[in-house]
């Protein structure tokens, strides 16, 4: 039995990926950016069985045996492993979230990073972050961003050697918190999977493709300048514009809920009326990242904490990459 | 002193109206289509001064006499009628709404559809209806499709005498009802006809843009054969396309509310769930238009009735085109 553990952080995107130019491979249809989270982590074990004792897959998540078709995603991805080391090995997997499911932050970018890491880990495949990016990408596009830490670039490419991460930015650089609104607890209903395919079939999403290399450049340049005042105003266009796409694909996705009005309403009002320092963006969910610096974040959790649709709280520094750790879940 | 009142309903677009080819003529980037309302209009009596007595135009609406500020695009409105006319009488303009101000049922449409019919005929101006909708269209361009009874469609055009509304069928042809969600009675913060001017900012404009005669087509045919599940779909993509392009406007305009995002789910859930016929549109504003059949129309309003954010519910059949009244205001 080889074992290996690994911890990584989940990111939040400043600019989008959604929609698909290759579906195979998640080859996507621009670049995109992101912070890698430090307090919002996924740990996950992967014993390897070389003794064909498991007749499959076994998965554990926070605690709980998961079915079979629930672990099938999860069993594609060890499959891509198992090809590249040459083995037909079943694998037990143990993996813990330190936030919660369906909280708005990502729980495969960092469950697919970390099952990345530790599989080949105890699989003694040695692989540097950029090929580890592409293979933690086949199975969730926004896992490829989670192989480094602070803020980090996923470039589109052309094929799975090309559409890898690669970092900006270390952790340090800037000391910008993701405060995340929680407003909701339902599970979506559509996995962020399922609505990449759909992206096409919206009849704006042409145009925010078009938009996206002159707001990465903007992204770029002002997490250079950690300048937040020039950061803010193009994530919240490139949020809405995503789920623009989102909303007016057939069928339509339509993933607010009444608590996410509230939030954006309140933070435009806290920033025009107060000069509040604060920025939102949304991910595939209702709910909503607040972003400010480490000198605002109090005061942006205290207004949150004042709204009635607001059900929890969970703020975020910039991370570090993935670790390997010597303990493990099993 | 000449005078004469007339009754004007609003319209609920089905295929929007968003943003200005030509702004000082009101020429849109598209055709529209909307239905009339019966029970949601505008009477206005406008007696004109031949005696030389009024110093400036005089604008009581809805009760309240208006400040200068207030009655700056009426006042220009009455200056095209005066050049028709070749006078410069300064008028007395009485004005009343059946429907409550901010409702999310467009208040200038009726209006300026109703300052043209009765400003027009107390010049004993002799103009078709044709004619009229260029003129209203000038103040307001929603406005040239109340000129016409029933569903109506407002031709782009390219000049003040092609972008003219036509009736497509009259208000007996389908009985279809417009129950409007109050949600807020907030006055918004931005004028609509602020807004058109802001579409070109939007990187999603070109998009909706070029769908729209397609979505023009489907709502041409479904209104033909009184099919709401045809209409239905696209009615709520172009809405939702609409507020796309605002919110992705520079400045971003977010009309929604939480209250917006409680109907617009819930209309859903009542659908899909329960196989309600209801679809929704929604105009520049956080109020939301259901749009049923006369048969489904009670149980939508019981039903909206039990939503925690609607504030007052105002239903709508649709109505005739406009009407001289005998009686005057003043």
């Amino acid at each position: 039995m080889s074992i290996a553990t690994a911890r990584v952080g989940s990111n939040i995107a400043f600019i989008k990926y959604w929609g698909v130019a290759d579906e195979t491979l998640n080859i996507p249809l621009s670049n995109s950016i992101s912070m890698t989270l430090a307090d919002a982590h996924t740990t996950t074990t992967v014993a390897w069985d070389d003794t064909g004792v498991l007749e499959r897959d076994v998965f554990v998540l926070d605690g709980a045996t998961q079915s079979t078709a629930r672990s099938q995603r999860l069993t594609r991805h060890l499959d891509i492993l198992r090809d590249l080391a040459g083995v037909e090995w079943r694998a037990w997997v143990t993996s813990e979230n330190n936030f919660p499911t369906a909280s708005g932050i990502a729980s495969s970018a960092s469950g697919f990073a970390a099952l990345t890491v530790a599989g080949c880990a105890a699989l003694g495949l040695e692989l540097d972050a950029t090929r580890l990016s592409a293979i933690a990408r086949r199975s969730s596009g926004s896992a490829s961003r989670s192989l480094f830490g602070g803020f980090v670039e996923w470039a589109q490419g052309d094929s799975d050697e090309t559409s890898v991460a690669f970092p900006l930015h270390g952790p340090e650089h800037w000391d910008l918190w993701d405060v995340v609104a929680v407003v909701s607890g339902e599970e979506k209903k559509l996995s962020s999977a399922g609505g990449h395919l759909l992206a096409k079939t919206s009849p704006l999403l042409d145009g925010r493709i078009a938009q996206v290399d002159g707001w990465l450049a903007e992204v770029r340049a002002a997490i250079a300048e950690r300048d937040l005042h020039r950061l803010g105003p193009v994530i919240e266009l490139d949020a809405l514009a995503m789920h623009s796409v989102m909303m007016t694909s057939t069928p339509s996705l339509l993933y607010w809920q009444p608590g996410t009005l509230e939030i954006l309403q309140a933070v435009r009002r806290w920033r025009e009326e107060d000069g509040l320092a604060v920025y939102f963006t949304i991910d595939a969910g209702p709910n909503v990242h607040l972003i400010c610096e480490a000198e605002t974040a109090l005061e942006v959790e205290t207004r949150l904490g004042s709204l009635r649709s607001v059900e929890r709280i969970i703020t975020s520094r910039p991370g570090p990459g993935p670790q390997l750790l010597d303990e493990h879940l099993i």
